[in-house]
């Protein structure tokens, strides 16, 4: 289907106020003096004009959005939530495919164009989750652009059968090669990466590693992951995700390990998490470093919070690093926008003419004020066709 | 001015739906049978019933609401932000009056009822923040209770003659006596803590003081701060707002720090920080010390954040505390509520009957449910009046 659209008296990232018009779902040009007879026009009455955001790590296959409250129930530690959620997803009946969809739609309403999703594969739900979410990324392929990242939630060597099923997903449609925590939940840090990085390497596929283990033991983990990508040729074919211990203050060795991140190109995505350490993101980006954000999980079992605002997710990566002028908050805002575009390799992403139509329109006269204030998006645009307005998705979820 | 209002359909603390009866601007009653005649009815449809938010430590004479989006100028140190703010209230010119006024506006529409604000007593400014927000709390004495804390935030001896005004700010109508760091600012933690204590123990006032100070410096403040609170027998009597050496890991006299605040009901107020250390607000309650929360600044010189809202800040107690069960969640909703009305000894807080109609309705299943939603307030109340509904104030702001 082809979308064209004037957007009329926009200010792309903050600038002076402009047009833009859209042709066939792609930017055709960006000027005051545009006309286009018998284009439909949207007035945006001086709106800040960001590209779209990039929700770069969550869980789609999981959030019990539309589901009711549910009081969180798991323990403190990683595998008690683990074990609370497959007992759980069975328990609730949550269902991958409509669950995916809603958090879809959610994700929409805010302002966000491209997903990266990490899809459970275990040996409990096998590959539905991964039915359910590609079934989703067809239904939604119109207004959302979702990457598919096979994930061993429960592990990859504790668990009879996973490696298997993390292969067969990757035949399914898996965009990316998923890991988790190769010492403290996968107990063999050699075998747990040199399958997932042998797997990636036999399909050609990027990897991306959730890595939740503190201070040296996530050190020694990263020094492995670095390893495995220099053998394997796989420089910018790898996000680490969370590396809590990459901003772990008493852990000398953290500047080491970043420089050799940025040599090889390894990407780190992050929630910005409150009161743990997590990467310093103005230091990694001063070293070249690639960064996205998510929002990880949605109001699942794995915690209560999430609303996959990406514009939220910005202020919360902006008071996690103290960002306070301008241009740090820009920095939070285009670690949610481009940020995220590079990691996910997005071909037409960003405002320059050419590329995909995927647009927010936003309230406020400066980028930094968006990210402090987070009001609702005036519109949101996904290849040139209005998918949300006033904070509303126009798309329907299940 | 006498306010009556049946609120019909509503859920206090998130229990079973009923209705509530306001007289005279107090609550009457909570049942299903209410009646009465002539009375005004708001139809709650379902939503929860909490009591009005506690914003218990911001500042209301320098916020730069609705003067313009205003980039962020100050350095990274708190000297840096107390210069640059001492020389952009002038340049900018932050009229405490009009400024107060706007922030208070903006509380309401978010379901703050009461408000302990600092307002700073120094060199530059005198006593023109103090004569500005008492205007404010006059102008608004009938929708917004606000306590005023004099707060040398220059310093107090290292700038002359501010002890002097800060008695007089005393004398113009101040409730509490403020302080700052007496090592890092006032460099002579002694004479700062003598003074303020001196000046609260003549006045028969309440002492709150911003600590900054992390580590062992932090903790040195505390104490000297613990020794007059027990010499002064000003049990009950004071706040330490920040205290972010209370939640420092490497500080093994934390626990008989704390110990001693619990001893001497020495209230905690906090932000919830992110990435910093801070007070663990569950460690805290558990041991019965009063603890409150609030925005600090809102959009000022000192950072570009804050909203005013309060269920946010319960969200950031939340995130930054780590708490996802329910009652969990419900304890930072608590600190933001309950939690402020026991540091400002607010004798007609809460729900019960007979209590001041200071009221909350919010949609949601649970309350843990609005905290990690924060949806906009159906309708806010104070002493039975409608002041907010749908998250707008239906007060003015200049």
């Amino acid at each position: 289907m082809s979308h064209d659209l004037l957007l009329r008296n926009v200010r792309p990232m903050g600038g002076a106020a402009t047009d833009l018009l859209i042709r066939d779902g792609h930017i055709a040009g960006i000027g005051n003096t545009l006309d286009a007879p018998g284009c439909p026009v949207e007035d945006g009455a001086g709106a800040l004009l960001i590209p779209g955001l990039v929700e770069a790590h969550t869980h789609l296959d999981k959030s019990v959005i539309g589901m009711g409250w549910r009081p969180h129930q798991a323990g403190p530690r990683l595998i008690d939530k683990i074990e609370t959620e497959r007992r759980l997803k069975h328990e609730w009946g949550i269902d991958p495919q409509r669950q995916s969809a809603r958090q879809v739609v959610q994700s929409l309403s805010k302002g966000t164009t491209h997903i990266r999703t990490h899809v459970d594969v275990d040996d409990a739900v096998g590959l539905a989750g991964m039915a359910g979410v590609l079934a989703t990324r067809s239904a939604y392929a119109d207004v959302m652009d979702i990457e598919i990242v096979a994930f061993p939630q429960s592990g990859l060597l504790i668990r009879p059968g996973v490696p298997e099923l993390l292969e067969q997903a990757m035949r399914m449609g898996g965009d990316v090669v998923g890991g988790l925590d190769p010492c403290l939940i996968d107990r063999d840090p050699k075998g747990h990466l040199d399958a997932i990085f042998g797997l990636a390497d036999r399909f050609g596929k990027q990897v991306d590693i959730h890595l939740h283990e503190p201070g040296l033991v996530g050190a020694f983990s990263t020094e492995l992951i670095i390893e495995r990508t220099r053998a394997l040729g796989m420089t910018g074919m790898v996000t680490v995700s969370h590396a809590f211990c990459l901003g772990d203050p008493d852990l000398a060795m953290v500047d080491a390990l970043l420089d050799q991140i940025a040599e090889l190109d390894i990407a780190i995505a992050t929630t910005a998490p409150s009161g743990r350490p997590a990467p310093a993101v103005a230091k990694l980006r001063g070293m070249g470093i690639r960064v996205c954000a998510g929002s990880d999980g949605i109001r699942d079992t794995w915690g209560p919070y999430g609303n996959a605002d990406m514009l939220e997710r910005a202020f919360l990566v902006g008071l996690r690093n103290n960002f306070r002028r301008d241009d740090e908050v820009e920095m939070a805002l285009d670690v949610c926008t481009h940020g995220g575009a590079a990691v996910m390799r997005l071909a037409e992403y960003g405002l320059q003419p050419g590329n995909a139509a995927d647009l927010v329109l936003v309230d406020g006269e400066a980028l930094a004020e968006a990210v402090a204030a987070r009001p609702p998006r005036r519109l949101v645009v996904k290849r040139g066709r209005v998918v949300a307005r006033d904070g509303v998705s126009l798309i329907a979820a299940p």
